[in-house]
C-alpha cells in the first residue's frame, strides 16, 4: 500500500485564525502519486481544528463570533483547567465544536470534493 | 489496494431533512468485495452532514429544535456571510455540530457498528 | 493490506465519565506491525464518544459542565426522544459535539500525535 505523510506548520498572528490549506493538502496528494485511497488532515494541537468549509471572510466572522457565545474566552477562572496556569480552556471547547479532523476520498489522484 | 467510490444524490423537500443511508452505504460496500477496511462517507455539500445516530422520529426532532438553538436561522442579517446574498449562515454553523463525514469499519465485508 | 480489528469495553460508574485509551490502543497498532496506515477509533454506542484532547481533571470537568449547558439532561420532557421510554436524548446531543470517531495517522509503528 502507498502512502505519504507531511507536516505542515502555520503561525497566526492573533489568538485565533483561518488559514486556507486546501491547495497545500492537493499539491501533497498530488506528488504523492496516490490515485484511489484517503487523506487525513489532522491538528497536531489539542486547541487547532481542521474542518472544510466555505473560503469566505463573513463566514469566518460568523464563525468566530459564534464560538464565543457557545464557550466565552472570559471569565478565565469560569474554567477549571485554567487553574493549571493556562488560559485556553475555552480554546479546548471550541476545537470539539470544530473537529479535529477531515478525512477527503482522493479520486483519480485527486481530493474528491 | 481495492477501493471503490459512488456518488449518492439526495432531495428533501424541507429546509432541512433526515435521510437514513445506511442500507444504501452497506450495499455499496457489499458489492465492493472489500472484506476489511474504512469506509468514509462524507458530505459533499459544506451545509449538509453525515452523521451516525439513532434513526428515531423523536431524536429527528431534538435535533432540529437544538441545533435551531444554538445557532438560529434568524434573523438572517446577524451573520457577516449572509451579506453576500446568501440565507444559511446558521446552516454552515450547524454542520460544524453535526459533522462532515463518519469513518466506519469495513469487518468481514460489512459496516461495523 | 494488512489491517487489525479490536473491540474494547469500558464501565464508568457514573452517568458520564471520562476514560483514556491512549496506551491501549497504541499498544494494539504496535502488536499489529502495521508501520504506515490510518488507525480509526470509533464508539460503538450513538451516546458515546472518541475525542482526542488534553488527559486533565479541570478540563474534563469544564466539558462535563458546558455540555449541560449546551444540551441538559433535564427537564426530561423537553425532548421527543424521551417520550419513548428513555431519559438520554441530551446525551445523543452531546455526543454531537463530542464526536463519534477519530482517525489517527500511524507512522513508523506509532500513533502519530
Amino acid at each position: 500500500m502507498k502512502s505519504a505523510t507531511e507536516y505542515l506548520a502555520f503561525n497566526v498572528l492573533t489568538r485565533r485564525g483561518f488559514v486556507n490549506i486546501t491547495s497545500q493538502v492537493d499539491k501533497i496528494v498530488q506528488k504523492s502519486g496516490i490515485k484511489e485511497g484517503l487523506c487525513l488532515v489532522n491538528a497536531m494541537h489539542v486547541t487547532a481544528s481542521v474542518f472544510i468549509n466555505d473560503n469566505e471572510n463573513g463566514l469566518h466572522h460568523d464563525y468566530e463570533k459564534w464560538l464565543e457565545r457557545l464557550a466565552p474566552h472570559e471569565s478565565i477562572d469560569q474554567y477549571e483547567h485554567n487553574k493549571t496556569g493556562e488560559d485556553n480552556a475555552d480554546a479546548h471547547l471550541k476545537r470539539q465544536v470544530m473537529g479535529r479532523e477531515v478525512v477527503v476520498a482522493i479520486t483519480n489522484g485527486r481530493l474528491d470534493f
